[in-house]
């Protein structure tokens, strides 16, 4: 296998640690492989899909599951799962006890998707939210949207079993509070109100500022949630825990503001970010660490 | 405190008992108090509505908890929260023990209720789904709507640390398999889904025949689920929770046949709902089975 080195970040990230006085205890930069950085996230990835296409076959009733199968794989890509995955086996968890709470995060992400952009008769034409792709009608994805979340969590609760520690159906409980809170009252819905509040003062603002940092702040939200959940579930400690939650939220917050039009203009922001979420991954063992911090090199 | 004596289901139910061959042990009819049906239920559903109002008071963001509590309780009324505490007591277990899980049923319910009426743009003039009373607009209510369920799943997984019992969190979890199940893919939103296929292939068939046995079948399940999971939480055994299952799915139909126009031509049904569902009570202990048996005497 080829093996690449290169910095992380390079020149600049490096200038910033040296200002802010934040360097790693053994001085040098964090390094990776370029193909050890693509080979684990596939790898990851590849293995949420195909549990996914297990759990969520196309079965009867054929109007449940062909919906939910299709729009599982329909919605658009997030790296919150993986992240999942990627903390639990940092802190010395098998990846099978994270597998389920990475998929219920892809359920979340997808059902949150779909409901954004179902059609309601009280938006202008202006503000109307068609999504790109094929559909199955307003309807079919409202009801969908409203399954998956319960399926996720439900497959998520039955993944109790597949371990004999007898900690482990008191982190699954804490995974489903962490997950509740992240789509419920105190994180997704939360950002959707303000969306919809930015949507409805500015109609046919499309891409526009506000809902866009609304939206990226929902990712962020998402990605912290997903790192401390793959946390709690290898086994981590409170502290390993609080400091991959951070380190994802400054992780998703960067996945997202890459990929925006400005993103050459926010490049000292997202070094900033990249900076702070290095310095929660010094905590860790120095050689465990290459694999997840390869995230924030985008 | 007056208590007049009655007997459940009078006469018909006499006979069918007889002709069927399954008579209670001892040989006579459960007897309830009328006064104490009534206070009974009545305590349930005031420690249920205390609780709601209390974890989902009026306060910041209000964007997202003004509508969410009077969502809450602008839900039309649904009997399966107080089957679920009235089950919980039936096997031994103290009302705190299901308050939490009554709760999120509640939710559940209510949820599903303002979904099911969200007015979607493919949806004819005839077949559109108005409901009654104040509204939020459909925006409002599909992200309160979306927040409601992991909401009341949250509080149900945070009410872990309220008992010593080191079997609760197992049992919690498995509350949590029953509710997602019932609310996910295999239960509500099954239904849900055939509901949509009756009316759209009814356009305006408002209240008939096969959309009506569907919205039955859904409020039986919901009693169903409800009875399991307060029988679990109050440390049932595992056939104990299966006859309360039983007994809730049952109970649950008689009291939406009870409801419907036709309940006189159906009384012979629900009689023999009624006599099933009483035969699965006869495996308790029989002075223990009153309360939750008056549930059927509607």
């Amino acid at each position: 296998m080829a093996s690449a080195f290169i910095h992380i970040n390079g020149q600049n990230f490096i200038s910033t640690l040296h200002r802010s006085n934040h360097r790693r205890p053994s001085g040098g930069p964090i390094r990776v492989t370029m193909a050890q950085k693509s080979s684990y996230w596939t790898s990851i990835n590849d293995d949420i899909d195909a549990h996914l296409r297990r759990v969520i076959p196309i079965r009867e009733p054929f109007s449940v599951f062909e919906p939910m199968h299709h729009l599982t794989f329909a919605a658009p890509e997030t790296t919150a799962p993986a992240l999942c995955i990627a903390a639990c086996e940092l802190v010395g968890g098998r990846r099978e006890l994270a597998i389920a709470a990475a998929s219920a995060l892809h359920l979340m992400h997808a059902a949150s998707y779909f409901h954004e952009h179902i059609p309601l008769t009280d938006q202008p034409r202006a503000n109307s939210r068609p999504r790109p792709g094929p559909t199955f009608g307003p309807n079919i994805e409202l009801l969908t949207g409203d399954g998956m979340i319960p399926f996720g969590l439900e497959l998520l609760a039955k993944s109790n079993n597949q371990d004999d520690d007898d900690e482990h159906s008191d982190r699954i409980l804490q995974v489903i509070i962490e997950l509740t809170r992240a789509i419920g009252s105190q994180g997704v819905v939360n950002r959707q109100y303000i969306k919809a509040q930015c949507d409805e003062s500015n109609p046919g603002v499309g891409k526009a500022g506000s809902t866009r940092i609304v939206t990226d702040k929902k990712g962020s939200e998402l990605h912290a949630c997903g790192a401390a959940c793959g946390a709690i579930l290898g086994g981590g400690k409170e502290k390993e825990i609080e400091k991959l939650r951070k380190y994802g939220f400054y992780a998703g917050t960067i996945q997202k503001m890459s990929k925006l039009e400005e993103a050459v203009k926010n490049r000292e922001v997202i070094e900033e970010m990249r900076r702070l979420a290095l310095k929660e991954l010094e905590y860790f063992d120095e050689e465990k660490v290459e694999p997840i911090s390869s995230f924030i090199n985008v």
